[in-house]
């Protein structure tokens, strides 16, 4: 029952550490967020990612309003252990609040942020049901 | 020739932003750094990616000691504006100062980050030119 997998990783001054949402099959990114602890312990506990919402300073059960959970694959760590990388399968497919697949959806083209992917449900439409 | 690209960042309080670099071709994740507003204006100008180092607190631009150069393909920003996805061209294959290709080359396996992917170089070899 070791936590030293915990312990090796070097969390920020605030206890965090960032994560990267990678789609498991199209190696797609499609979001990024911040763990502490509690929550990276959790995630592997229950198999699904949970993070730290920094805005609301409390867990953050992806998916709990939604219905978007991303169930984990795999997890990794880089180099200087302070980044960790989680490959999920993407429930409903859409991990971003906007409705899109994916939280990085505009490209930078002639120095202009420019949105290059569709929503694929409207975002009150995910978020009424649980109103 | 307006910066209004470079303005809509939320920069952190330390004029940072974090930057995902991932392998164009494969959608490997390589690895995770910083730039601040001169790194990424002058990324975007020279078409290779320059980071801020915040050990070094200066300019880094990636390859400068290995040659492992990493050629622009495409940025995106996340929907909250504070993250930068660069897809990359990894010159020389290996984006990690280990000598690996990723950085994320840790794997967690039965609560133990074990090492799943090999060092293509010696780093003493990488490095050893420039010295």
């Amino acid at each position: 029952m070791s936590d030293t997998w915990l312990d090796e990783i070097k969390w920020t001054e605030e206890g965090l550490c960032p994560v990267i949402a990678q789609q498991a099959e199209s190696g797609k990114i499609l979001m990024f967020a911040w763990m502490n602890r509690e929550s990276l312990a959790l995630s592997v506990a229950e198999g699904y990612a949970i993070y730290w919402s920094r805005s609301r300073k409390r867990l953050w059960r992806k998916g709990e309003e939604s219905g978007h959970r991303q169930k984990i694959i795999d997890i990794s760590i880089d180099c200087d252990e302070d980044v960790i990388l989680l490959k999920i399968e993407q429930e409903g497919g859409i991990a971003c609040h906007t409705g899109r697949e994916s939280c990085f959806y505009r490209r930078l083209i002639d120095k202009q942020w420019q949105t290059a992917e569709p929503v694929l449900k409207d975002p009150q439409q995910i978020y009424k049901k649980h109103e």
